[in-house]
């Protein structure tokens, strides 16, 4: 059973006609076309004589019927809202066709990965890391909809939930859309993926004092505003002194009360993130936050307070598995290729807590994601499914 | 007719009770309250034997019947919403004070200088600077809804509009609380304004490029958020080598998009102003401004525009008029008054385009204003009323 790319890039067009949106496709988890994709897909992975399952969380789930050793590879079905046709689907087709491409290979496409419901709700239940509790307090982040009323809605209630058996796989492969510019920009056509980075996420809450413009002098003043925009130029000089090669750091949000032209800002709300691929680098930069923190408090007038609001740990790839993808990248695309983290996070970085994982890239146009305008040029996608039949072949062998 | 600091306060409190909120007054202009005050007003200043009028733009203006020479004395009547008890009526009735004194004073409630519905409308209208064209292009501020329907519907349509004939005037005076705490953190009671400051406002935006903060590079980023805290650095460093010693500047409005965790900053906007008595000191102040967008255009990936969106001339007291009430202060509360500029905007920059001007100040208790809980003690009141009038005296004499 040879690999088949032309049947591979068939069921990716396929998949894009369900829930189609502009040049892209609109899936948000649960809607009619995500279930009806995800029956599509139980139906093809039966087709290659898979046991095809959707269990009660959503995960479609094709275990290969024969002997081991066995591969776990997938990625997610769903969409963004109006969103690309490869985001997800890419890496649950190409898993697909590494089973009918005769490899011992579980296919996987791991509930709601794009976070409509929760935080990874599909791959923490496929790892026993959900339980019935967290169903019962999930809710639909857009509409607060409860997920439990949702799960019965769509036909899943009642249905047992699949966790696997970490013993029966030697690792765990994802293949996805870059959604950067590094590969395309470097003239590169595969991204083998070091690690997925850690993010610590924090909320910066400085309290000053609401007064006129015009009546409080420059001596009076307790500028909220002033205060963060001093905090966050510290961050800007110092970060770089702690910060390893690619580290990145992030002020996504910040809202200053009452936000009016002639009113001094009583209160500005921060909010930082940093990531990379290193705790040590990760704890380093936390340190420095958190001195320059301490450091505004002993120059300002204005208190700032700090408060973690997200962390999760960096995801390294196996090393074994890291090795088979550089040998088929080089093999298939000799000096075209680049070893680089991710700085997304992707279900991977949830089975790296029970399985060895390592993750493939193929470059995104533009770098565009999270938009219907998202694409790949087709034989980067042959290309990439290549990589990934070669790297899961090294692996068995 | 000597003055009647108990009759002034008596009034004051009358004014208080229409349009009560909590302790303080719910009068917005053209409100069924604030006519209501209008009618009082007007009924007060025909008792005290001037020629009462309501003219077609709101204005309250008392005419006084006898020979000249004579001041203009005044402020405004109406109130921010669920605002102070004193903030515009006290220079009222304390101008109203002056004439039931027996001083030869024209006595007017400016119309709308809280601003519900324009820009200083009624003292603009009594200058000749308000145009049929301007009340049918006014809309509230809050509502949107058209001021010349409004003007119908409270009954001010076809009443004529008063101007005022300059020569008729040595100059025109008011009385105002604060609205800081410069004079009560300095334990004063009478500020004597040596003018009103000037006011230029810009509009900064940055326009970067909005990314997913785990897929781009920091060498990559177009992030406007961090070039907006540069460039608001670079005013923090700059500014005190430009500005006087009683200069104000301050970022009110910070607006990032999408002003999101995880994204990147595509585009930031700023509202920057900044205050002085000075031209020059303010030409100074803009010129650094220019001069710092353009250091961060030469320096950042994410282009700047500066725009101005508002300018006000700064009005300076008349010398003679500052001198009375200098004379006057240090007659009655030596050592215990300071001369200080106003940070915030009155009527009386409106009429300084036309006449000699001069303003009081007395304290408010904690800077509070454009609040309800907005007061200033009643010794301080009398105080305020005795200096105004002795200065009145000093001026006519």
């Amino acid at each position: 059973m040879p690999l088949d790319t032309g049947r591979f890039l068939a069921d990716l067009d396929t998949a894009r006609r369900i829930g189609t949106y502009r040049t892209g496709v609109h899936r948000p988890t649960f809607s009619a076309e995500d279930m009806e994709s995800r029956r599509w897909l139980a139906g093809r992975m039966a087709e290659a004589g898979l046991e095809a399952t959707i269990d009660g969380i959503g995960n479609v789930f094709g275990r290969h019927p024969g002997p081991g050793p066995h591969l776990l590879a997938g990625s997610h079905i769903e969409t963004q809202n109006h969103a690309g046709w490869l985001d997800g689907v890419l890496g649950v087709i190409g898993a697909l066709e590494l089973a009918r491409a005769g490899l011992p290979v579980d296919v996987c496409a791991y509930a709601d990965e794009e976070a409509h419901w929760g935080d990874f709700i599909g791959s923490r239940s496929l790892i026993g890391a959900f339980s019935d509790a967290d169903i019962d307090a999930a809710r639909n982040r857009h509409t607060g909809e409860p997920l439990r009323p949702k799960l019965e809605e769509v036909g899943l209630a009642g249905r047992p939930r699949i966790t696997i058996d970490p013993t029966r796989y030697k690792g765990a492969l994802e293949m996805h859309i870059e959604q950067g510019t590094q590969l395309e920009n470097a003239g590169l056509r595969i991204g083998v993926v070091t690690g997925i980075v850690g993010i610590r996420q924090f909320r910066i809450i400085v309290t000053g004092q609401q007064d006129h413009t015009g009546g409080t002098t420059m001596r009076e003043r307790k500028d909220a505003g002033l205060t963060a925009v001093r905090l966050l130029g510290m961050i800007d000089q110092e970060f770089p002194r702690v910060c390893a090669e690619r580290s990145v750091w992030t002020t996504g949000r910040v809202a200053l009360e009452p936000n009016a032209p002639m009113i001094i800002p009583g209160r500005a709300e921060l909010v930082f993130s940093f990531r990379d691929l290193s705790s040590e680098v990760m704890d380093r930069m936390e340190d420095c936050l958190r001195r320059v923190v301490q450091e505004s408090n002993r120059r300002e007038r204005c208190p700032a307070v700090i408060e973690e609001i997200g962390r999760s740990e960096a995801a390294l790839s196996d090393p074994a598995i890291l090795a088979a993808f550089e040998g088929a990248a080089e093999a298939l695309c000799p000096g075209a290729w680049q070893a680089m983290p991710s700085g997304a996070i992707h279900d991977s970085q949830i089975l790296a807590r029970v399985l060895p994982v390592g993750m493939l890239f193929v470059p995104s146009i533009g770098g565009i994601s999270h938009h219907w305008a998202e694409d790949t040029k087709r034989e980067d996608l042959v290309l990439g499914m290549a990589v990934l039949a070669e790297a899961a072949r090294r692996l068995l062998a």
